[in-house]
């Protein structure tokens, strides 16, 4: 099961690997239940995109997180957007851990660290992602700021990679993010619109380092449909809201199904949980017997963790899986 | 005009600017009778997209280029991968001129050379493009690989960029790239393929080039379009062989109207025509006026870049345009 320890989403590995079969996949955090309005669009793929359409995205997508267009900046899909920041931002600078494992690959020599012990440590860049994942940890804005203003003095930056907060907005620092403050978000667009074959990311910062991201990328950084898929989901705000809704709920009800079969979900990210269990590969194993795949994790064997059922059937495989035949700790 | 004096296909721009109508794109270098395949294909945005859907459509383009997988990386479009090559490869560097801007912006420092005087530079890595744009000159693979064997004793590397060679497959070096040759490559997707809105692109080189880019580049970097797409049509290797042959012969008609009418085409890329006038900007307003785009360049007023009519109907036009009432030199 090595593989299935470094990234979420591996379906095609686990057919191979346990079988065929109706298979559940909660390996991942992306929203199960995505976005209709893909199936309506049209894409013109023969011209070369627009700048326009280019703008366009960016300002619908800077209205839904709540700051000025000038300060975003699209990318092709968050990942590249963190892999270029090291050449905007050199070190020293330190990773929140356990997180998402490219946080700490950004900027050459990031050192781990832990989030309860920053002391000292202002003049290195600070890197953490609000939410985290994968245990679904909600840093305050306030402790944030706090954070940030810490390194005023300092030619340090906060960074937040927020890719997993279109569903609780009101934790976001995007509408904190002005030049001359050395804070940069990273949002992500496939996770909370459950489109993430669309590659499409932004980021948000002053304007001098949106400036470099555009000049690194150069004139046509998105697909012809990363344009019209984002900035049409963008603008359905009433989708939005409602998303925000159902997804809450959903996370809710995966909870008391958890609950039931005696684990506790860490965390408040709406997009999955995290449990923790006394041999996490064991119950993986069971649940991928069972068609089931979940996203265990190389360097804490204890932990595994569960997007959310795309509907309320999924939901029952998994509560009759933890309860029938389990033989752990669950 | 300015505007349209720094890339092509600023279709929405010309509209804005000279009025609507019936408007003829000749501006770009991109195929205007497109892969048709494109339109059954259906895409998975749900999912990320998955490492071997990564792996077929790497295998597809080597196939088509004539060399190996493991010296082939795919990039969300050529300008991203020109653009990154910096990283990899530091200066110096002198970039042949004119050709493709981006070229002199990829290595910090680059300086822009004449190829007919490249003795005593060998130190210096040479970014060229073949075919050439916006002159189609094309340079013989002997040459090229004289300018590589040149290098042999240096750190310096040959950077040829390909984007415009998928109609002239005898001219590609792709076949004489390996690890231990300091040669790189640059594939594009969409100007063949007449698809630019899909963002793909392709380096080839060492293979530890091709984990530079890997590491750059994250596990995702391509939306599940260009994965679809791109595979497909490399594979379609019946339409790639008619389209190369339907090409050649298409701008042979255009040569022979430009002919007609007083102008000499330069160059010899099958996917666009260059011409030299007294007045290029004059013959630009002109053909403008007429619904016709075309592509002056701000650094020689006596040059516009023709690309091919899609159909006879619109080479008729550009045709009656560059007859009736053009009163250039033409």
């Amino acid at each position: 099961m090595t593989g299935f320890r470094f990234h979420g989403g591996k379906l095609a590995e686990a057919r191979a690997h346990f079988g065929p079969g109706d298979w559940i996949d909660l390996s991942t955090g992306i929203n199960p239940d995505a976005w209709p309005g893909v199936d309506q669009l049209t894409m013109d793929w023969r011209a070369l995109p627009d700048t326009g359409a280019l703008a366009d995205l960016e300002a619908a997508a800077a209205s839904c997180f709540g700051t000025d267009p000038a300060h975003v900046c699209a990318v092709p899909g968050t990942e590249i957007g963190l892999r270029l920041l090291g050449d905007n931002l050199p070190g020293p600078a330190i990773h929140a851990w356990p997180s998402y494992r490219t946080h700490g690959e950004m900027i050459p020599g990031s050192r781990a660290a832990d989030l309860s012990d920053l002391a000292g440590l202002q003049d290195a860049s600070l890197i953490v992602a609000n939410p985290n994942n994968p245990d679904g940890r909600i840093i305050p804005p306030a402790t944030l700021l706090g954070w940030l203003t810490a390194r005023q003095h300092h030619p340090s930056w906060l960074v937040v990679d927020e890719a997993f907060a279109d569903a609780s907005p009101e934790i976001s620092l995007a509408a904190h993010v002005e030049d001359g403050r050395r804070l940069v978000i990273f949002r992500s667009f496939g996770k909370f619109f459950g489109l993430a074959g669309v590659r499409l990311g932004f980021v948000l910062g002053p304007r001098p380092l949106i400036a470099r991201y555009r000049q690194r990328l150069g004139a046509w950084p998105l697909s012809a449909a990363a344009l019209a898929i984002g900035t049409a989901a963008y603008r359905d705000t009433a989708w939005i809201a409602a998303m925000r809704q159902s997804l809450s709920e959903r996370a809710a009800a995966l909870d008391a199904v958890l609950g039931r079969r005696g684990f506790r979900a860490a965390g408040a990210c709406a997009l999955f949980r995290l449990i923790e269990t006394r041999d996490a590969a064991a119950l993986f194993e069971h649940l991928a017997a069972r068609a089931i795949l979940t996203r265990p994790f190389d360097y804490n064997p204890r932990w595994l963790r569960l997007g959310l059922p795309a509907n309320r059937q999924a939901l029952d495989r998994l509560d009759q899986a933890l309860a029938n035949d389990w033989g752990g700790d669950g």
